[in-house]
């Protein structure tokens, strides 16, 4: 079985030192009595035990086994319900709910943090509560008090699960393209038909019901995007009390054969007349829809981190154990046959690079959840703007960035395993398969790159983006003269003053092509991704140094120094690829005509 | 079923218009009637023929089916036994082999060209016979006459196959530490006796018998690689006539369960008192054997160029016709629902990536493969020397550059497809899966960087390095006025220079610490390569447009140079951030004791 112990030293050091959020969290009325660092620690503890004890032991399990579909019933892989039983029981699918409807009312930041280690155990067996929490969200937004009373109330209490019916199979990222149909019926319900696929936890045996919210059109509806409406449709319809009752009209006709995420079924649904419920105003479906997909996206980031921290885990056991050849310094284990390979210094490499995307990624998480729960929680207008603001701007580089940088962390853990990582019981290879996914789903990398930069960047006259630099560049002020990290200051300085040069510069590109946008965009998305993570970096190598200062004697916070060193050394310079490809511009990108991209 | 068509075009250009070997080839009385472009097209196009109708319909079939053990015996998937019949009908087993033992006596680069189509529509298939190569190179180059006569003949004659039984589980990139025991037999031969893993083709149903080259230890053995010899194991004894007569002590106990290449038996072989003969001198095995590995190296570079090019044919018959969003310069094509998603710049670098490393590494591959038919053809010992010498530097760039630029086009071919990408039925994750064994296995890319650093550049105090950097700078001055080409003859220029600057700096680094040069390595190794792909897309671009100015109108001419101008703005341009980290030092990389590795 996997190497696996939940990373709680390093949760702990973001939330309390890192980010402070007791005190942060105090001010917001619907947070006070929620947030303190004994509570999260207690989640934590429990949440680790959970996923250790119960969800990683059936984790090679699920990737043998898959589901099974057969005339329409979904069977999950052993243990897969009973671990679902005991999370109910522990309470954590009403975590964050609204406690006008059963929930416990904690802010997202509590959720992101346990689902880094559900996710990190068991990625196929977290997305069945993960997809209930995007169908939780929307309930939440724009549900009717009588929708959240019937649908929102079991979801939160872990009786019924939910679902994102989005997908078709000719409509992907151009969701203006469904075409599923939605036709009123006299008591005010819908009648809803068509095909949906790639539907995650689309069906299964884990709950007594499935609530799919689902992407359709009315009969009149105007063409593309603005045409879309939202619906609620159960798997089962309900009784006057609210009770599971007779079979919808929705059907699995199939799942898919994946990559990974072998234990999670990925349904084709098929509606024919399928009793619906209209959530929020008519075709304004895709906007109700942003609110999930937006929480998706943060969801899917840490299942980037997940497989950056899990892989990380299992190298670094390799690493320590496996010998193999001498140290080119000469022999460091002079009574073993060879070295551990931890002493090579490419295998150090992949291992550092690792850990600095987990804990780097975990750092930008953490930060992304506070403006989530602030922009929920604060009663300033001008507050709530600004956090809106701020997570528009990171949602799309936190998730393609965590999510690259987990895929290539997984590549680097099977790298360290030589041959072995290749064989399926050491569990690197399924890491590695699994982690593939999250940069094609919830919008590949290269749509949340054209997101960032077109929509939110350039889309807000880069006053969104100021407003990031301005506060890194104060920061960067402040610490100067700093004793220890002058030089890395001066890095974050640089580079930050280059991320709005370099936006000036394709604007003055995209001014002869839009195309140059889109030839900049994934480029521009890592550097800001290494930006971002450069100014959470100084800060952690800045407190880690603090807490040292103050006569703090846990080793955790010199590693954590060093940790730093690493990434300013030997990961930053990515940024200057990103900076060459950005100016070279677009124009290689179109020279060829279709007919000339292949000769026979 | 995955679309795939061979590129014989472009390979046509590499072998006529780029390395001219039908002249090349003339100067060796050994190849003189063995190569012209008639004859090597014939093959070529047998090769595609077959592996387009015979090996693709059965790739996935292999990947779903596996092999299974039961007994002992493995059984291969349904349909691999016919097509190897009919490849043994065809001849190409006996392609290479030497004339005297019934081969073709054709040189290497048939068998690179060929190889490539192969491993494009059936890479687990592929490495049956590709096994079998290295088993015979092994014995032509080691074995006695009597040897040959019993076992490379049936080899060369596909009759039989070959493997090479290499690593233990405790062993290995680490040969010294194999533990496998050679007891002499008053006949003449040994008995063998210990357990061999990751024994590709170590067991399966196509051909009569399996030889087994195996590295053993001697009673009286040195210890480490100075102790290791060679020896010739088969499955089944030979009668007095050489004929398949009684089972040999070795049996396959196990397959191992993998990410991909499950078409391939992966086996675990146990030896116990096997009937094995020397082959070599004593104790010289890993010496000869790595005649072999260099082979297998160049083999497994060329797995790396067919992942390239597959994993590109299918992502460009999917962008042609998947319908996604509106290019950002507006509707492309107003008549459809949305363009074609090759109109949007983020695809096409994708796509162009992918071009550049199939083509690059084709030039790369048979340049590469020029050098070691000279080696063997030549009667001139200081050519001889220096191509040898040449194949000693290029071998690790090639096997590490192709490989893992393959894995990269593979995750591109993925992404290009979305979510569909992920699943099974389009092909893509097939790739990407098989392709992810090839920067593992025959010396993982790290093994590689270490041995283009210390051994072939340091090692030969850079002469093997320089010969190479004054033959492209030669080729620059050459080129320095060239109309159409100056700014990429100068970024060839700059950068070759820079190649001997930089190991001068990592030469100094490294007098402070031995593990400086591991700390660079790997960056060195990229570095080398992309400025080796640039000289060799440097040569592309101006033969190409020496053909249309001398009046040749084929479009292929026009597109080649178009997509040596992408590799020059975008691809190359991935030089600064390996220069960056070689300049960076190691220091950061042993900061941390094991121990601060971790925190819980």
């Amino acid at each position: 079985m996997r190497n696996y112990i939940a990373p709680l030293r390093d949760m702990k050091f973001v939330l309390k030192d890192l980010l402070d959020v007791e005190q942060k969290y105090q001010g917001y009325a619907k947070f006070a009595d929620k947030v303190s660092m004994d509570i999260m620690e207690q989640y934590l503890e429990v949440a680790a035990d959970f996923c250790q004890n119960e969800l990683l032991p059936i984790n090679a399990i699920g990737d043998e086994q898959g589901c099974r579909l057969e005339n329409g019933v979904v069977t999950t892989p052993d243990g897969f319900k009973a671990a679902y039983d005991k999370y109910v029981e522990l309470g954590f699918t009403s975590l964050t709910g609204d406690e006008q409807y059963g929930g416990q009312g904690f802010p997202t930041l509590y959720r992101i943090a346990i689902s880094e280690i559900i996710t990190a155990t068991n990625w196929s067996w977290g997305m069945y509560p993960g997809l209930s929490h995007g169908a939780m969200r929307t309930l939440e937004h724009h549900g009717t008090d009588q929708q959240k009373q019937k649908f929102l109330v079991p979801l939160i209490a872990g009786r019924w699960t939910g679902t994102m019916c989005l997908t078709e199979s000719h409509a992907g990222s151009d969701l203006g393209l469904i075409r599923t149909k939605a036709v009123p019926n006299s008591d005010g319900s819908y009648s809803i038909s068509g095909e949906k696929i790639f539907i995650s936890a689309g069906e299964h045996d884990l709950a007594e019901n499935i609530v799919h919210i689902v992407l359709a059109r009315l009969p009149d509806a105007p063409a593309g995007t603005k045409g879309i409406s939202l619906f609620i449709v159960p798997k089962y319809n309900l009784d006057e009390a609210g009770n599971v009752a007779s079979r919808n009209g929705v059907v699995c006709s199939a799942i898919e054969h994946k990559m990974g995420i072998h234990g999670n079924a990925t349904c084709v649904l098929n509606f024919e007349n399928a009793k619906g419920f209209l959530i929020g105003p008519e075709n304004r479906g895709l906007n109700c829809m942003f609110t999930f997909m937006n929480s998706a996206r943060i969801g899917t980031a840490i299942q980037g981190l997940a497989a950056a921290e899990s892989s990380y885990q299992g190298a670094l056991a390799y690493a320590k154990d496996r010998l193999a050849m001498r140290s080119l310094e000469g022999a460091q284990a002079p009574n073993q046959p060879a070295d551990p390979i931890i002493v090579h210094p490419a295998v150090r490499n992949m291992l550092l690079t690792q850990k600095v995307f987990a804990e780097g990624s975990r750092a930008l998480a953490y930060y992304l959840a506070t403006y989530a729960d602030i922009a929920e929680a604060t009663d300033n207008p001008e507050e709530k703007k600004a956090a809106e603001n701020r997570l528009a701007l990171l949602t799309p580089i936190a998730k393609a960035l965590m999510t690259e940088t987990g895929v290539e962390a997984a590549k680097h853990g099977m790298q360290v395993f030589g041959g072995h990582g290749y064989i399926a019981e050491h569990g690197m290879e399924q890491i590695a398969r699994d982690a593939r996914i999250a940069s094609l789903y919830e919008g590949t990398t290269e749509i949340q790159s054209i997101d960032l930069l077109a929509r939110k960047v350039l889309g807000s006259k880069l006053s969104l983006l100021t407003a990031l630099t301005d506060e890194i560049q104060g920061y960067v002020q402040e610490n100067q003269q700093h004793a220890q990290f002058s030089q890395q200051v001066e890095q974050v300085r640089q580079l930050t003053e280059q991320w709005l040069t370099l936006t000036q510069t394709i604007q003055a590109q995209a001014q002869s092509s839009a195309n140059e946008i889109g030839a900049a965009s994934v480029d521009y998305l890592f550097f800001s991704g290494y930006v971002v993570s450069a100014y959470l970096w100084l800060k952690m190598a800045v407190t880690a140094q603090q807490k040292i200062e103050a006569g703090d004697s846990d080793p955790f916070y010199a590693a954590k120094i060093k940790t730093a060193q690493f990434f300013f050394a030997r990961i930053l310079p990515r940024t200057t690829t990103h900076i060459a490809n950005i100016q070279a511009g677009g124009e290689s990108l179109f020279l060829l005509t279709p007919e000339e991209f292949k000769f026979d």
